[in-house]
């Protein structure tokens, strides 16, 4: 028995700005009929940026979604036609001001494959350079710069929790701390 | 300026089985006036399980949102009424059939907070005996159980590449390096 689950439905529940969601009906792999729900999202990216001093650029935002303020590495959805490190690049420079001489791509994930589509391209950007932040309307966020040690010794305490930027902070110490 | 950005309005555009939606109307930083959609979702909890061989039990199922087969880690929603802890023991005796004498917390983190709530608390699950895999109906998992050196090598190799089983993985490589 394979575990494929077959779509027999598909319909649209709700067309958002940022998202929609469909309930699909299901062949299981037991050949019984279940229902599924998706929440469509685009797929995005995420950036470890390090300037050379091993400081990383972090932002401070208000998330909606989960009532705080969080402090993530720079994220945001890619445009259509965009290429993800086209995108890691745009969104960092509009979260940050800071343009990289180098970008390099480390791992693509999914973030929560129990109900979503969401997946995330990580990159690493170093060789920076500041520019000046050009956020998105009704974007708010404020530029964190700390010392990557300092941002691993947050992991451990939760004030990073994250998951993209957890994933992101933990492979970059993998990689520096290995090459 | 503040960061913080007040309900105004609230109202569900779908009530679903396992998420709802919300759209809601909000006051941003800058005072003017914006629209969030959230989706609820429960929270959950994941578990890194490790054998006396340092073996990890991993789940493969098919993730119809994302429309192929992945390997994470044992995780799942928690039940009303339902701690994290117990619903990590549930969890894993379901998906794996395996019991654990030490259950010990890791992280809390946000899978991705920029429309979600979703909260996942991750475990890190010892000294394991083995029993029956009991499934939720239509919840269709195969077993894998693995070196965790070779589940490491999986998330450098894009084979793990499920958020919370990435999270989970290298943090008990953390600890267990550095314990």
């Amino acid at each position: 028995m394979g575990l494929k689950e077959e779509r027999i439905l598909s319909q649209y529940v709700y067309r958002g700005k940022i998202l929609n969601v469909r309930l699909d009906s299901v062949k299981l792999p037991d050949g019984t009929t279940g229902t599924r729900e998706v929440v469509e999202f685009s797929e995005a990216v995420a950036v470890v940026a390090l300037t050379d001093n091993n400081e990383v650029l972090l932002v401070r935002q208000y998330r909606y979604p989960v009532g705080r303020e969080l402090l993530e590495i720079p994220a945001g959805k890619m445009e259509k036609g965009e290429q993800p490190e086209e995108c890691a690049r745009r969104e960092l420079a509009e979260e940050t001001g800071y343009m990289a001489a180098n970008m390099r791509p480390l791992l693509r994930i999914y973030s929560t494959p129990g109900f979503t589509s969401e997946k995330m391209h990580l990159f690493f950007a170093s060789g920076l350079t500041r520019g000046n932040q050009n956020l998105d309307e009704g974007e708010f966020v404020e530029l964190v710069k700390i010392p990557l040690v300092n941002a691993l010794k947050m992991i451990a305490t939760g004030e990073i929790c994250d998951a993209k930027s957890i994933i992101g902070l933990l492979t970059v110490k993998q990689m520096i701390g290995t090459s």
